[in-house]
């Protein structure tokens, strides 16, 4: 498209314009495309920076075109298809002080892989829409895409389209596309009677950002965690399977995630706190700044660990342990602890 | 998601843990949601916006889960689906003082409604992300999203999730979703000996754009072109259904992109250019301003308009009318105007 500057403002991939041609499967990756680490967008040139990315971004099986034509091209045989959106911000959902470009690619891929995950499915696709200041390094763009392209091979999603604009801050737009083998599992089926279960971290992000915003950069585990997430991939599907009634990702809080399930269950939930993993590094840093650890653990945001119901203990599989159980809500549905309300588990407001 | 502030960033939709309980199609959608026009994000907060956008977006019978879980879940029996995305940024794709709400939420969903038009196919889904300023009108939002929605209505597509959060300047990231009855036309099945032939406007949106540089506000028809472009939605598939052997839509101008499909293709393209269409506005821009009224319709983007080739004149679908040929390619290929090298047939640079 053109600008309102009478500049016209191209675009890579699937998006648009961009790229020349690439009909059917991409060739392999070509890990380091022979760009000047100092070289910015301006000087390389959007078709350079295209060119650039595309060699990053390898074509899986299922997809018949990828990168270059005016839409990406998927085949797909399955019933459903999930979708889902996010939006990363420079300076507010990232520092480029605090992450690596590869940093900021594996989380921006991980909170959106982590949202079919948490439908119990497994992307395959994804299109991420960059807009970036024209004096970024070249090489802060191909390495946030080699972050992006290594975290969407843990789940054999390719990248199959995208965008590339100009803004005065770092914008990143993900869009996700995935299967579910069995009926996706919504935040709504959640019964009174059942327990609740987590898999994966949950506090560690919450623990680095903590660390960081002191100026401190260790423990390093949870400094890492804040900077590349680790969902629990497998988790998803394996409770699909296993008869999850609800579930959803921890991204903003495990109190305030459960909330929304809990409301759109119409249930009210309680967690154990002696259930609850507290790892030592987060008693470590809760101990430096007089806080308290478990606190991380029940309002941090940004692991993308997964919050399931099963109908019984026994139903839980390997990945989750059982940290509450579901209530009946006699009136508005809440979230408590050990039977107690707690603050931070009502709705969060952004603005 | 938590931001690096410690603050956390919810989302809206299919895109995370903003809304509260949609399972199954929405609701019928309310065009006025009861909200104070001057009320600004800050003030109404995230929940407020969501709901009232929530309202907003009337979901089509394909959506099992629209806006509210972790992902939106679709119906898909199609064997391919069709992908893209796009961003577009403040007082770089579009300035507030030259467009209202509506028209940018309009001209949003049309570009991108338009990439899945020039693979002849037809958009079904779309997810739509905003990064806004705390202290932009709610109103803004809205207007945007009724803008969005009803352009996306024009194709029958839903909005099924997105994306919600802070920027200091307004980034809109849309992806779009679609299918194709047939095979996808790609860019790269032209041969020499075709005819290229176009449908819908071009040159109208450039002609607008010059004529709020300046200044002015008419014609009123060119300014309305930029705010509003009218991709010819139906021609897409049309050109599928009668054997278009390539496609795209013009968003930076039909030499330019032009130059896409040939180098896709290994073709060159030779344009006639008493075929083209050059109204009168158009002429009465170009006598006020001392320019080529010609140079708008080859060089002007952002209207969408669809170029094909087709084995023959007689298989050019009505919604067409032939404006060239396409040649074999001596070496690199080339496009050209009556035979003749035009400046700016080459590729745009955005950086």
């Amino acid at each position: 498209m053109t600008g309102v500057t009478g500049q016209p403002t191209p675009q890579v991939g699937a998006a648009g314009n961009g790229l020349l041609c690439c009909d059917g499967p991409m060739a392999p990756a070509d890990p380091t495309p022979s760009v000047p680490r100092d070289a910015t967008l301006a000087d390389l040139g959007e078709f350079g920076v295209i060119e650039a990315l595309t060699a990053i971004f390898e074509q899986g099986d299922h997809v018949d075109v990828g990168p270059g034509d005016d839409a990406a091209v998927l085949w797909c045989d399955d019933d459903q298809v999930l979708v889902s959106s996010d939006l990363m911000v420079q300076d507010r959902h990232f520092r480029r002080d605090w992450s690596e470009a590869a940093d900021v690619g594996h989380r921006a891929a991980a909170q959106n892989l982590s949202d079919i995950n948490a439908m119990g499915g497994r992307a395959h696709s994804l299109t991420v829409g960059l807009a970036v200041p024209a004096d970024l390094p070249v090489a802060w763009v191909l390495d946030f895409a080699r972050g992006f392209a290594e975290e969407c091979a843990l789940v054999g999603a390719s990248v199959v389209g995208g965008d590339l604009t100009r803004a005065d801050a770092i914008v990143v737009a993900v869009t996700v596309i995935g299967r579910c083998r069995l009926d996706p599992v919504l935040r709504s089926g959640a019964e009174p009677g059942e327990v609740v279960a987590i898999a994966g971290r949950q506090g560690w992000a919450a623990g680095g950002l903590a660390v960081l915003s002191r100026g401190f950069r260790s423990p390093r585990a949870l400094v890492e965690a804040h900077r590349r997430p680790q969902p629990p991939y497998d988790a998803g599907p394996a409770a699909a399977d296993a008869g999850a009634t609800a579930m959803l990702d921890v991204s903003d809080g495990l109190l305030g995630d459960l909330a929304h399930l809990a409301r759109a269950s119409g249930v009210s939930i309680d967690l154990e706190r002696a259930a609850l993993d507290v790892p030592e590094a987060l008693q470590a840093v809760a101990a430096a700044t007089g806080s308290d650890p478990t606190e991380l653990v029940l309002t941090g945001g940004d692991d993308h660990s997964l919050v399931a119901t099963f109908g019984s203990a026994d139903e839980v599989p390997a990945a989750f342990r059982v940290i509450g159980r579901v209530l009946a809500a006699d009136g508005d549905p809440r979230v408590t602890v050990d039977g107690v309300a707690h603050e931070g588990a009502g709705g969060w407001t952004h603005f």
